[in-house]
């Protein structure tokens, strides 16, 4: 079964699932009772304007609540932006998230595919950087970029990406940067810091991985130019946001310990798999968020199924072929029985 | 304060809403229960296809799953439609819900308003419809029209409807036709068990009123034609349902009874508020949903709101003025309180 995306335990038989990436501690209990409580105030419209969330969200990320906006996760916001920019031409290295490619599809653009090269090299993550710049000219309009790439997760080098940046606006280009698993890398690794100075790029980000809550439906996008943020605004239908996502979203932006505690975690824990998942013959790829891209010749997708436990087979993303993997990094027990399993194959 | 929507309790010291027009008798349990239910998979993510939900609503109305989509919120829908059909000019009497406004603009839509007359005779609704047919011409690519009407509260007769139907077919235009009203008003009320025979006719329709979940955000639309289904598909955002609304879906969806028991008790109450308003002097309007129109010169929207309760000032409705207000039509004690209140004035 060909599926475009991971996490599809509706039409499988599953009892572990590695496909989805979400944080392996799951949610903090401040946003469990946050979603309680939205149970009980479900009966009102959930605020419009989303006015204490942007607050909330503004002081996580030290950004002005009126350089925020918020969707019902990241993919409405990537909707909202290509309707709002309407690319002629969009550009999308490869391999890379399906949802940009649904997004540009849905504005009608003309896509161009950039596959990018040498992924298994720590020195050339992002190898194929000056092809990629000589053919972002004056007649591209977007670029999808992820930091980390999904589902490589290889991180882009800040100086690579502050060329980049200077280059597309030069160009005239929007960056979509898909940050949605940048909480697992710290702040180090991201430009969300100077997004002033940067006004072409959109930053995209969700709640979703980190605190471990895709059923919630909670992103947000940050960009300096109040213009072009009230024309995506026109973009997004009213009331975009439930009450859940709101409250929880709240709550989420409140949790900075527990981001930090499940970076740590989550780095020991990658740092375990890897050594074991190398140690059985398995190729793992440099990776930066909470998951590994693996490859191997071995049907893994197809036996791990028969024992119950679902990888995200990515023979399916444009620019990967059979034999490529992503698995989850989860808790040190889900962990074992994977590589349990794996050892058995 | 001219506010676009009702309901800004978020905005105002509010103890009681009449600005919102949510079923009075609340949330039914099991919806509830599925609610907290929600919450244990949320660390999921939601059925990208919503299955249960489609056959489950394709029970309540009757119709098949694969003639279902659903959105997030009535809004997201009407979003998504326009952005696939495109229109060039829109149609859109008023006064009508500002969401048709939004959706037309969103995709740079010519709009034409049609003001719609006699709103306060019994016999003619719909009074301008012959004007309105001369004026729906091959030009015009899509009509908005609300059954029953918001904020009027009046009914589309079945005969009218029909006629307006199949000129619409014969003329190529396309009817988004808002029906979130339309269970608080019976079968009878609506042509959508006919409605494989028109499929230039979208009927979009949400849980939100009648189950009194604003907050959850979820609508559905139903059309008979499979093409334009799967090109308005690729207008909505991956995962666009939340896990709460793909669960408090389900629920309402086999909450036949509590519908009828709503549809009693807002008759009820509705005939008791209407005529304790007009022995009051205040003019109150034709309905069949859980709201009333009225019209008076007193200032009562700044008189109730000093005493806490919130009505809808339609002065900002295209086509209505200063002296109209849609009032909910709420419990036995809440509309007691609202009619002393009144009495204060």
């Amino acid at each position: 079964m060909n599926m475009v995306h991971g996490g599809d335990i509706y039409r499988n038989s599953v009892t572990l699932d590695f496909s989805v990436n979400v944080n392996p501690l799951g949610m903090p209990e401040g946003v469990k009772q946050a979603l309680l409580e939205a149970i009980e105030v479900c009966n009102q419209y959930p605020d419009i304007r989303q006015q204490e969330l942007k607050i909330e969200v503004g002081k996580l990320h030290q950004v002005l609540p009126e350089h925020i906006l918020c969707g019902n996760g990241a993919s409405e916001l990537f909707m909202a932006i290509v309707h709002t920019l309407k690319p002629k031409k969009t550009v999308i290295p490869i391999p890379s998230f399906y949802g940009y490619e649904h997004a540009a599809k849905a504005c009608e653009s003309e896509i161009c595919y950039y596959e990018m090269q040498h992924l298994d090299s720590d020195e050339e993550v992002f190898g194929m950087e000056e092809e990629l710049f000589q053919n972002l000219d004056e007649s591209v309009d977007v670029l999808f970029l992820a930091n980390p790439n999904n589902p490589i997760g290889g991180i882009v080098p800040e100086e690579w990406m502050e060329r980049l940046f200077l280059h597309c606006r030069k160009q005239g280009i929007y960056v979509i940067l898909d940050e949605c698993f940048a909480d697992f890398c710290g702040q180090e690794a991201s430009l969300l810091t100077r997004y002033v100075e940067f006004p072409n790029v959109i930053w995209v980000r969700a709640f979703t991985k980190i605190f471990s809550i895709p059923g919630v439906r909670i992103g947000y996008l940050i960009n300096g130019d109040e213009k072009l943020l009230k024309r995506i605004e026109r973009q997004l239908p009213e009331w975009n946001l439930s009450t859940f996502a709101q409250k929880a979203g709240i709550a989420c932006a409140r949790e900075k310990d527990f981001i930090n505690q499940t970076r740590e975690y989550v780095e020991a824990e990658g740092c375990f798999l890897a050594q074991e998942l190398e140690r059985m013959g398995l190729q793992v790829y440099p990776y930066a968020a909470n998951f590994l891209m693996v490859y191997t010749e071995a049907p893994l997708y197809e036996r791990l199924l028969e024992k119950g436990i679902l990888i995200r087979d990515c023979s399916n993303f444009r620019g990967l072929s059979k034999g490529y993997y992503r698995i989850a990094i989860k808790t040190r027990e889900e962990n074992q029985q994977l590589l349990t399993r794996i050892g058995e194959i």
